[in-house]
């Protein structure tokens, strides 16, 4: 791990600095398998599931009885810590519900917006080693709540063409209303374009690799949106003497464990909580599964010192970490500064895995600097706004002129009209 | 104009469909000046406003004095009808404000998120022979009212290398930053990459031609945001016997009137009203400074006639039009059933150009049926979120297990070891 050492303003944006990520090199790749599923359908969704997943399946939707099957197979411990982070989920995304307010902007003028749900979305979970089943309740649980009439998932099958019954299990808990068994740039093809079996949606969320993320960037261009640009997950951990070496050690592994292109940071203003941090880490990460990933992440991975705490604010709102753990004895002098972040977690007993699981807030969060411009997935995420207005006879006498004179002056005559008319009607009346 | 009398349910996606547009082909062009955005900077800039623009400008920084110098050329009309329209649009979007609200998902752990502004944004005006400074109140409110810090707005030049005072005024009324003399991809790429005088930003908004819509895509590969994909404008009416064809038709007129490539629909359950509309349309088309623009739309145009009234909110739902006009008796009977819509115009006195220039509501809308998965232009648009989370020993020792099974099912031990650490801490202290 690098240590620096009171980094000057000049050397900061090099310091922060993200590896590249190749999206557009994938996109000839995306646009072929793209042509190939709006061509063949299900046929080249089989052929790519040999291909790229080396399954050999039949068909591509998995079968109400195999969902249903799903239950027996989890252990009862699993299904009850889901039901116990569902509830949390579900309480969070619940409170973002909004009842339109009607305003009058000026007399007779009244406006007002409602969130309408968006109808068809689709969730895309990785495959892998592990089930990331916590992501289906991550996307799935504000697709309900926000009332979208057509949940769809697609997940990879392993190479006998079965889906980990866990992720199973999550979509049944959620009421995912369709699975299918594809992975890949196939299923962000199969989900915008359609198939003969799978749906084609209006949205899509959801993490993947590298083509999974070129095909979400691509499909943008064809009129399907998605939840944001996706890149290597990461931390940044802000503390000071009042920190415990050892919890903020953990949290700099969790996210180092993600990928080799996790990215983790540590900033602080004390120096020998930067020496116990690295000496932590080197001991933890010895008892770990995926100890070759983390350190590979931890390669490139900086722990800062700074002069004083607001530098290390700046720094961070500079980077616009994905997660920020703020692991300081006066948290309040911090909070109100921080600008850019996905997702912050405070105090020594806040651990990111919190969020990741089961405090009820979301984990699908902009990373990459995205957080200077996106939001991390929400209810919100799930709806659309829809602005309605209506005005009265007394409103459009008011305002009507007003309209006239600045579609005049941007030569748009029958916008004009269509307040001239009326306001001659409303005369002629009285 | 088309008529289409008791379409079959299969024809529906056919008849609605919109034209394709071509955003891709423009990808080579988009990079080539992105490229040499990124390596010459200004120079680059001055060299295409030269080839694109016709005009010969030695800096792209519209001066202070030249900003301030506008306020005399803008007729007292105008600029009172702006002021008006101005304080609609803020109060309308004002109360788009939120406060952050805690929520306990369950005891000790507190979970809240903040709307915090983006920090730079771009605003983007097209040229062309008419000055279009409503624009810039519906997009530079908003970022003032979010508290983005620096706005930028980049328009391109006149061939004498100036840029219509109208403008200039609105930018100073709603307190834009800077205005730079640039347009088409120069412009997007200025913003998106910086050059010596054209500060980067992290989200750009605004119309524009099939270039500037190109670009705008092209950017949220490189880490850019964009308010939402853009298309040709349409209008969706849905009027009955209680309409006034002359208003209907004045509201066609006014969507035509955009460009050639402009979508505009009627539907109706009352033949009669769908024929007078036609020949209203006909009579007034023959006053409009832009009659060949509004023919050329209107040669696109669709007149159905449908059994019901249900039937015409489906084929409205299906379409999902950026601007939608009700005309009809009992509005109350459609309003629920709305979907999928940009914004909402209700009654006889609420013409869409209201919507366009003062009643409150943003103009920036999504078209080409992106309302079925994009929000209009709001306070949002302007602004993330972050959440915040915060937890106590007590509510660490009981959501601390729950993680730790499912983080342990994901494969993911350093995540469980965050917890295992902390919740031993808190073992040993009790």
């Amino acid at each position: 791990m690098q240590v620096i050492k009171y980094p000057k303003r000049k050397d900061w944006n090099q310091i922060l600095s993200r590896p590249e990520n190749n999206v557009e090199e994938m996109a000839e790749l995306v646009n072929q398998v793209f042509e190939q599923v709006k061509n063949d359908g299900d046929k080249a969704l089989l052929k790519y599931t040999s291909l790229y997943d080396g399954a050999e399946i039949d068909s591509v939707e998995v079968s109400l009885e195999e969902i249903e099957a799903s239950e027996s197979l989890v252990s009862q411990e699993l299904k009850n810590a889901l039901t116990v982070a569902a509830n949390n989920i579900e309480k969070y995304h619940s409170s973002q519900l909004t009842k339109p307010e009607l305003i009058e902007t000026s007399v007779g003028v009244s406006c007002w917006r409602k969130f309408t749900p968006i109808d068809k979305v689709g969730l895309y979970i990785p495959g892998g080693s592990a089930p990331l089943f916590s992501t289906v309740l991550m996307l799935g649980i504000p697709a309900r709540i926000a009332g979208c009439k057509e949940v769809v998932l697609c997940t990879p099958p392993n190479k006998d063409g079965k889906i980990n019954p866990v992720i199973l299990y999550a979509c049944k808990l959620v009421g995912v209303d369709r699975v299918f068994r594809i992975g890949g740039i196939q299923a962000i093809a199969a989900m915008a374009f359609g198939t003969e079996t799978v749906p084609h949606v209006y949205k899509i969320f959801g993490p993947g690799n590298q083509y999974v993320t070129a095909a979400k960037q691509e499909v943008t261009k064809k009129g399907v949106a998605i939840d944001m640009p996706a890149g290597p997950s990461e931390v940044l951990v802000m503390a000071d003497e009042s920190s415990v070496p050892e919890f903020v050690a953990s949290d700099l592994l969790s996210q180092a464990e993600h990928g080799a292109d996790s990215q983790v940071i540590l900033i602080s203003w004390n120096e020998t909580l930067i020496k116990d941090v690295a000496i932590e880490v080197e001991k933890q990460l010895k008892s770990l599964t995926r100890k070759e990933v983390a350190s590979k992440a931890l390669a490139n991975s900086k722990l800062i010192l700074v002069g004083k705490m607001e530098e290390a604010l700046a720094l961070s709102n500079l980077y616009g970490p994905e997660h920020l753990i703020l692991s300081v004895k006066n948290e309040d002098d911090l909070l109100n500064g921080i600008q850019n972040a996905g997702s912050v977690f405070i105090g020594n007993y806040t651990p990111e895995s919190a969020g990741d699981y089961a405090s009820g807030t979301n984990h699908t969060l902009p990373t990459n600097g995205y957080a200077k411009s996106y939001s991390g997935v929400g209810l919100g995420s799930f709806m659309k706004s829809i602005t309605f207005q209506k005005i009265s006879e007394e409103g459009l006498r008011n305002l009507g002129p007003v309209i006239e004179v600045m579609a005049t002056a941007e030569q748009l005559d029958a916008h004009c009209n269509a307040v001239s008319l009326r306001l001659n009607k409303i005369k002629a009346k009285s």
